[in-house]
């Protein structure tokens, strides 16, 4: 009898950690602090309930992967313990790099930095920690090993990184259409020339996964007061940094401080010093620092701060076409007057983007492989009567622009 | 046609609000605040969904609440819309004096507070800025209002903001146990001598809520886990004020020590200032502060706000009688000296207490009226067949002790 | 107070029916028999939850179409008492003369009729009997009644029919793909120009109810058990038409003598007495006969019967085109041979079809339209980013081929 | 790779049943036949969703069974191969020996009869027909196996028969206080001293089971008009008994009269041509002689039949104490009066009768043991905090009288 601790989670109920590596690597500091991520950074802000974090989707897709790798087991697949508790560990650390507002903010913390470029770096620094014990699940997580269907497991179109955070997304949100049923697709799943496949009975499965991943970018990703929240805490850390650089006095806590120190350098180096007072930092930070400069003297930082600690946000207007630069300008000159701002200023509350959602990617990423009871593998979106997702594997591009309301 | 928002809660569904006072009290600074306390507290460090806020449960008791008072209108209870709209603002603000880490801290922050008295103040302020809007909604509350079945849907044994945190802990811990069934309760509820009644085949609904609750108690609400890691907290916060009155060298934001500040008046007068301040503050001010004391050179501080961000809790037992005084000072002079702290000192590391979990009051609180078809009413606890419900009107009582791991 | 009685469903919970023709519609003998069809048919021989009934599908379909009415009138919607009950009436009696394994068999017990045609005749019995009270049922229900939006929340592309029979069929068969947010769309719903739309903000639901229509004819209406399942029944009944056609000695019951006795009329006058047979029979009748014949003497029926019983499903396959006659004919010859039957008899067992899936239809009939917000309606397939829908929207077939297995 | 089939069970998803023993045991006709037999049998006349059947039941138990042993290997308990299949055959095959509208029927078609002397008598045949291979499992049903614990999987006062049907009842009624979390409690499952129990920490999930239970009792199974419907369908088939004794003209197929000419000898001698028969008859034959009773020259018959069918049940009526027989004469002769019967007739329409719940029974039958985790093993009554289990463990009888409406 191996002993084990039981985490209670609402999305798959109880999940058994057997005690050992999994849950010293869950008991570091390093993933304790997902505790303090959310998930969604600011889709709290348009579902109330989506206050969920990096820590419970973690565990959750550790769940999973090792409910699809015991699935693959019973088909006779062969992974060996070793290979399967790398596995484990890839997972449960795949996000183990992301950063406050996660998305929205790392570049703007640490210039050039992403978070999987961090997680690779904080496994290796586990690593040595744990005497080489994550070595196989490095190799999995980066695409390394010859096992292929381990890493898609961890990370491809149909990992199930996605599928726990659809999944969880959709319960803290109650977007319901983004619900997947993740047990009957990983109960389709199987391995052909080494590749992670979905049995053809799979397909309907599989498509209301691709579906849902759709629909979870426009109504909750993608949402467009979601959209405005996320730009304007970058703007805010933005300004803070702005002002730090050219020597204005504002409040700044030492981490923060360290860490915009670190901008000159492109590429960063990641330095034992830098992760360290990277895995200082979470949203709580983030947001106790927005409610000092929420006082500050600077225009621009002040207004920014007080709309987002009391929800008013910049309108976001979603667009076929980009904007025209003419119209931005007079919006800009619009609002120049009526705040009192500068030109350079007033970019911060006026501005363009784009975002782009393709629910399916034909080419660039691994197609997912639908396994016939003949033996033979088709791309899905070539089985028949799957034109619709065909349809949706060209990406869809939409500007946005945010003005004050 | 009125205009609405919808708020797309995963515990209830799409929750209209129409456009008027409530979408302009939801607005406030003082309601929004909520976003930033967690309505379980420190529940998360045990059941890492529960990280939702009292924001949603204030907006789902008010959906309850509306639900409760369209039904009661249609089995012919006069209801007007003054009254109507004051329960439903009633219900809204019931909680929103609560401060960060909600029971837990209250007294420790300002002394002598408590939320409700809070709430109350801060309804007073909101009134006197609505114009008096409020005037009914506070009747309702204070329990001033003739119609009684109005305050008891705000405020009783079975009101609707029990009903929606319940359902909504269940729901975010994954305490399936604790699922009332809101909607049931809610169509067998009905009004008899001017209170509310469920009619009585309602009644194992009504046993079951009794029930859930009582669960949701043990197996959340006083988790000894949970009660280990609140008491941790409220620890730090009373050692930080400690360190502060003694002018010990000690980090401190502005709010935190303005309202440390206020702590010789007994009781606090809650002024405007005070108010001000005091919601100013939420659960990620108290977890930055334990971030940046976690460096103090205060060795209880700093231990006791280090275990709490790695999560290494206190170890707490429960038992059925008071812990022996000698087995207390047994342990703190073994952990004294492990730890090399004073006998002062280890006082926060070494400690008992006693919490009790009653189901249903019999006596303090009005009880739980079943009405029956010939017209009498009669408390539940005397409705045949549930002498389990008398059983658990007795008070269980628990005491532990804490103790370094 | 009006008095009501509760119906507990599990697929929308407690549902009121107050007191008054709604209720003594239910008690009628022509609705009560639906409590003994059920609703798919033999899909049970694939989906062993799916025994539910008509009766269930018919009160809950009124449910939502009360739900949508309440929400239509909130929103400024004009809708009279009389159009309201009308309109309940109406849905709740739109299945009403549905036989035994409905669609499957209605051809083939009374040749030339079909459930709808019945259903108005049942109506306007139940009118005259009623004095007169379902008049404006009948006027909505065949789409004579001014307000066309009646009409179409009891029979059209997003009508309460379908949302309530893809939601129960997802509950209880467990495809949970199926599933539909009823309550999501019903908050969406509005009246343009007298016809029932959608909000914009609506349509990704109404996408995924037509992504959930298609997935459960592919899953199960037209799951390929089901279908031999479904032609082994008719086949049933034919050869036993037939067998007593050729007055060979066969079982069969008073109310199947009488109207297989009908046939010679094409089409059938629909007479009183007719009516009364009809409502005799139901999905245990033919259940009764099939273990009867099971005895027969005639090898065709005998072998039909006993798979049947059995769960001994001839074989079917889907193809993309046509089966070609030669391979059909061999394969005729081929069971001809090995089960020592007629080049006649061959053909209950060797047989072809087709079927086909058009989730949602162009043309033919009226398209979802959606509402901006400027004000304009569009047909969902022209909304932006429905590629996929007006993908879908060209109907699927496909050819099937029975055979023993 | 083993080769399975897949079975969707709207209760447990997707359950795999391996090819082999289990499959072919499913594929006999004596269990397909449970399909035609609804596990509430009339409870559908309360709850219209309620119309699912013991086949699905057998299924689900067979599913949380096989989870139970996979648990409890994973805690180190011995189950070998052979007895694992055969605890699963067992409780696969546990309700096979169930008639029509089973309980309410089994001992007035054959006198003397019940399910599980059935059971044991259909095993023991396809035991021969499968060559000794069911020898385990009939080992473990009756008791006689070494490994108690593996009895008590299949039946105890905890097993996965009791589990499946109570959350089965629980989705298929609606009635959502009987849900019980079947994982939770079965994550919590060890073996001690040989026998079955629950580690300290699932107390409460078997607290809520045991309420669950009783809830369900008064709920459903002891439904005053579900008692009345069951009664009627008792009456009919004892007064066409007793009408085809007096050799009156009555409708009767070949099984039913078989069966009734058993009546005479006591016990029945279950014979093969009993069992043969006994598998033949279903619920579908009962309705089925319902509806052509309903045609029946004899009053009692022809009256309580029609009521069946149109649900117009006698009404009955639940006492704390006995009721009088001065009463039951009195309202005997007030029926007789107006419905122009016998006494002896009377007594078809207007009877008395008790019924009990005891949702934990003390005494009788083995405790439901609670593992601490100093390894001493307690009765869950015993259990502190469990006043109420032990309240709850004295049966609690209802005395009924029906009578006509």
């Amino acid at each position: 009898m191996t002993s084990s601790k039981i985490i209670n989670d609402p999305v798959h109920g109880f999940i058994e950690v057997p005690k050992g590596i999994l849950l010293d690597l869950i008991d570091t500091e390093e993933f304790q602090r997902l505790r303090r991520i959310k998930q969604l950074a600011l889709g709290s802000m348009v579902y109330p309930g989506a206050v969920h974090t990096r820590f419970n989707h973690c565990i959750g897709a550790m769940h999973l992967t090792r409910e699809a790798m015991t699935h693959l087991r019973q088909r006779g697949v062969e992974i060996t313990d070793e290979e399967y508790m790398g596995t484990l560990i890839a997972i449960l650390l795949h996000d183990v790099g992301h950063g406050p507002f996660s998305h929205a903010l790392e570049s703007v913390i640490v210039q050039g930095l992403n978070h999987e470029r961090m997680s690779i770096a904080i496994m290796r620094e586990l690593n040595s920690r744990f005497g080489g014990r994550l070595t196989v699940a490095m190799e999995i997580f980066e695409g390394r090993h010859p096992k292929v269907f381990l890493h898609q497991l961890v990370s491809g179109q149909l990992d199930m990184d996605r599928m726990d955070y659809l999944k969880r997304d959709s319960y803290f949100t109650g977007v319901v259409e983004g619900l997947v049923s993740d047990d009957r697709i990983i109960k389709t799943l199987d391995v052909a020339d080494g590749r992670l496949v979905v049995a053809s009975k799979g397909i309907y499965s599989v498509e209301k996964f691709i579906m849902a991943r759709r629909l979870m970018y426009w109504q909750v990703y993608l949402h467009k007061a979601v959209l405005s929240a996320e730009h304007m805490i970058v703007n805010i850390l933005q300004r803070a940094r702005e002002l730090r650089y050219q020597q204005k006095p504002i409040w700044m806590n030492e981490t923060l401080d360290f860490l915009f120190g670190q901008n000159q350098l492109l590429p960063v180096e990641i330095t034992q010093d830098v992760i360290r007072r990277y895995i200082e930092l979470d949203d709580e930070d983030i947001m106790f620092a927005i409610k000092q400069w929420r006082r500050s003297d600077d225009k621009v930082l002040q207004l920014l701060c007080d709309s987002v600690l009391r929800r008013r946000l910049l309108k976001a207007r979603l667009h076929e076409s980009p904007v025209e630069p003419a119209e931005v300008a007079r919006l800009r000159d619009e609002w120049m007057r009526k705040l009192g701002l500068s030109r350079h200023e007033i970019e911060y509350f006026v501005f363009t983007g784009e975002v782009s959602n393709s629910a399916y990617l034909v080419g660039t990423q691994e197609p997912i492989g639908i396994l016939y009871r003949d033996g033979t593998v088709r791309d899905i979106t070539e089985a028949s009567d799957m034109q619709n997702i065909a349809a949706l594997s060209t990406p869809v591009k939409r500007y946005f622009i945010c003005q004050p309301a």
